[in-house]
């Protein structure tokens, strides 16, 4: 990633991330922040599994894509926002330990779409953390009103 | 769809439904099962959206996936489960509205893999619809144990 | 598909795929545009097969962009190019016949992004078609000097 | 990638590539197997464009899928044959050069589905080269008469 990094970019992904409801509901929380980069944790809570008892695919679908936001947003203007346009998720293991991580970098900077893409891994009790996701992502920076996104 | 939906469909998938901790965090509700269709509806709630208001791209993945899980689970054999693989999701205008909709049919079933996809609708109160998301997604059809899958 | 179609639309989508190489190549041609939709056909020809006879998976991807992205330029202003941003194909079945068709659709035309899908179906010498293959894909309207985009 | 490469590997991938009459039409050519990894090129020819003078989004898509395809093959056993169930192609800059280069690498193996990934770098005639495209894809293993899949 050759994009400088926007303006105060760990400040304004925080307050966005900090913003999201959504993320409250998950107890999901921001691990990281570089140019082009972010990490973000959800843990292993009984309420966000599936039939089998391992994390639902929607919630690593929606840790991923924050973290793929993010990334995208820490190279954006000051006065931009950022919307997915579109991802793809590959489930490639169940999902059961104490926490899944998922840690996104962007790929090819854009005027307006940035492309990233994201590893969830699933960490075990002794720390181990074995990969169980895998996400392709484009991002759509957005200028003007966020609440008004011109898609 | 041309295949034969397995035997008791109805009531399989409703119990996997039911077995789903998450859907029951989201509010999420089953709503109809055909032979290879499938409906999920969420309400639309504060808790559930991004920090521009809108229910979250993770909502939406959710209800999108479930909904194409079961429209796949709907023509398994009775001792399979079902398994996401991947799926991707397009976003095409944000969701806001009294509950969002995700409504999904196979496209081509198969021994192992069945392909689906799924429109996500958002209601508003005036009850029209408006399409906010499309998926397509590949599912797995797993035979024995559901929860030591063989992927 | 609610907007409206681009001033002369038919004519500028047949100069852009008569100004393709690629599609000469492969011996593929335009069959249909409407507003928002558009059929791209390649002859079964033994030099566009893989390793077991079947149609490549890569000459099926061509035509299903295509499709998707002359549907998208239908919709657009007569000054915008299209260019693809990213498409996901699912493969259904082997392409075996004597032709592949793919007929696209938008499915949310956009200021700039339109998303489109397309299902490529296979012809028998029967005149029977098979789906084959599945795609939902991002286009993006361009401004200005189309061979200098600005992503 | 932990698996194992199936006996003979690379024997097999070179085999299987000289199979498709495909790959001989693009010109594309086997660059390097291993275990898990591959990497295929095309050159820039004129008759592999698009409108505006750019390598066709379908022949990035063909050397990334078949990458793709050889990464996972390497490691499968020696009876198995692949199949691409789905792949997903952003297209991150035009390509204009002398030659492409598709670089995959098995993400995670399994017995029935692999997920891999392919960067495809556009190379300039000052050797330098630069990203046009990233895939993520799943890759079928099948037994028995590979031209009689069992998807």
């Amino acid at each position: 990633v050759t994009a400088a990094p926007g303006p105060g970019f760990r400040a304004r992904v925080a307050e966005s991330f900090a913003a999201q409801p959504f993320m409250a509901l998950l107890g999901a929380r921001l691990l990281r922040v570089e140019a082009g980069r972010c990490a973000v944790e959800v843990p292993f809570r009984p309420d966000l599994t599936q039939q089998h008892g391992f994390l639902h695919a929607g919630v690593l679908a929606t840790i991923a894509d924050n973290a793929c936001g993010y990334a995208a947003l820490s190279l954006m203007p000051r006065e931009a926002g950022v919307l997915t346009a579109e991802f793809k998720l590959n489930l490639v293991r169940p999902a059961r330990g104490i926490a899944a991580v998922a840690r996104a970098e962007v790929v090819k900077p854009g005027r307006t779409l940035l492309v990233a893409r994201a590893d969830v891994l699933v960490r075990a009790e002794d720390g181990t953390e074995e990969l169980c996701a895998v996400m392709l992502a484009t991002m759509m920076c957005v200028q003007g009103r966020p609440d008004v996104p011109a898609r």
